[in-house]
């Protein structure tokens, strides 16, 4: 018998479309809207339904989803589905498809926030701010004329990279393959050029996915081919760059500023030097969860769309295995 | 005798560009380049050269240009020009051209950098940062789709709003004028229609000139309309905002939040309940001054088509009286 297991956090109007997208295929609703605004949606399948549950749409736990037995398939909230797809989780031929693309809205706006932010000195304007100081802090940046240098240019990295340049920048990414063209990437350029970028780069923006290639990409050594006045913004993986040599750099004021959403490791240890480096601004890897409402829209539409290819027998959307 | 009195901060390649420009007339640099990074240019005349200067480059104290009796012509570092139109301070027939244009990048950057961080909860992700804690705070805002409402469209107004609309915000100008199309705002409307448009959006936006009809033109009931995640920025004049209407409103969560990088009065004072607002960011009217090297550069770049107009005899870039 089939099922469709939804732990979606929805509205009435949306838990309509999805049961008139379902068909005459059994739907089972587990999570309420309630938790629509947390940061992660949470999933789990009740224990009654683990044996019937032909499809899942949700980030359950691994365990849980080796008691359902019936799978064919599973759409995640996510975009990574590296956890469902080590060998053992899944039965052979049950389908995975993602959330890609819901999130890189998200993300890109905050990185380019940060960016802005600390070209104007916002951070260290908020701590004069809890003194009731009112005074000017000398030099700001503007991203009009910046050459802003952009690792990894899929759906994040792109989206950053076109915010840049509607604001005048420069925009120059990196890739493994330098010969794809991406719209708001003024010249692209393969890893292999990375240092004699490094150089010429104002901003040095991260976007980067989980890879084994991209661990400290961003080095002690790398960090000293940037000029004095450059950014470094991250809000792709936090291993991307070596935190306590960025650390130093900012410390040793070999670098101008840092913006951080993920680091390494994370949380950031209360002691991290990182904390207390003024020029330094840390969000606690929130770029990319659900607290943008177009975040859970996107999640909402790409699982609902899916819904319909499913019970017709269709290709998914974001199909992974 | 002719002689230009030049006080702005140049370095030697542009003062030489400024004896190319002035050809056979005198001209007198009595500022050296070291002022340049500092928030505002100061201009001063010696008194030894006060009687034989026919133009005077730079906002030189008013009782300096009384001593001025040679005067013909002034070019303003600011782009207002309020006090020196002021019944009795120049002769008749003096002309003052300003710095109009060199601060609208400036400002509206500031103003959009504001707007993002604050729609990324970026100064309260600062205060937590302080305490070394690594915690989600909850739902964030994204320009895309939003309605920005830019008080006053010169400039800075219309910058600011190409800035909005080049990241999906749909914009919504405010003007004396509403027949004037402006570049970067959607719809244009008169101020008699404001109370109507506040209901609908989701950013207020203020880069009005100072005139006394703008004086608190958002107070008390006005704030009241808005809605409750509304948000609220001003780079403008400080008292287009009534700023104790505008604490109480943050302190009941009537707004969302508020940027502000001028305030009523100025410095505002350390008692002020608008400094302990968590949501309220504020900066200390520094989104104007010459801390952007694009600001210097456009303002050197004015004054110096100016000097070769003056000394030609044309009609000068600017021109005020």
């Amino acid at each position: 018998m089939t099922c469709i297991v939804n732990c979606l956090p929805l509205n009435e109007e949306e838990r309509q479309r999805f049961i008139l997208a379902a068909g005459d295929v059994r739907q089972e609703f587990v999570v309420d809207g309630s938790s629509r605004e947390g940061m992660n949606w949470k999933a789990s399948i009740p224990e009654n339904l683990r044996e019937s549950a032909s499809a899942i749409i949700g980030n359950v736990p691994i365990e849980q989803i080796r008691d359902c037995t019936s799978l064919e398939w599973l759409q995640t909230f996510s975009a990574g589905v590296d956890a469902y797809l080590k060998e053992g989780v899944l039965a052979p031929g049950v389908k995975v498809s993602s959330a890609s693309g819901a999130y890189g809205l998200a993300v890109s706006e905050h990185l380019f926030a940060m960016m802005m932010a600390l070209m104007k000195n916002l951070p260290s304007y908020r701590d004069l701010q809890r003194e009731h100081q009112w005074s000017p802090l000398g030099r700001v940046q503007s991203p009009d004329g910046a050459t802003v240098l952009v690792l990894g240019t899929g759906d994040i990295g792109a989206h950053f990279a076109r915010l840049c340049k509607a604001c005048g920048a420069h925009t120059v990414g990196v890739r493994r393959d330098a010969g794809k063209q991406v719209e708001g990437i003024d010249e692209m350029h393969a890893f292999e050029e990375l240092d004699t970028l490094l150089g010429a780069a104002d901003v040095i923006a991260l976007a980067l996915p989980s890879t084994p290639e991209t661990r400290h990409i961003i080095d002690e050594s790398r960090l000293r081919l940037m000029k004095s006045d450059a950014m470094v913004i991250n809000a792709g993986r936090g291993d991307a760059i070596d935190c306590d040599a960025l650390a130093a750099a900012l410390h040793e004021q070999r670098i101008s500023s840092a913006g951080l959403d993920v680091t390494d490791p994370e949380p950031l240890p209360a002691e991290h030097p990182l904390w207390n480096e003024s020029r330094c601004l840390i969000t606690p890897h929130v770029a990319g969860g659900t607290h943008l409402k177009q975040t859970a829209d996107r999640i909402i539409d790409i699982a609902l769309e899916n819904v319909r290819r499913y019970v017709r027998g269709e290709d998914l959307l974001n199909r992974m295995r």
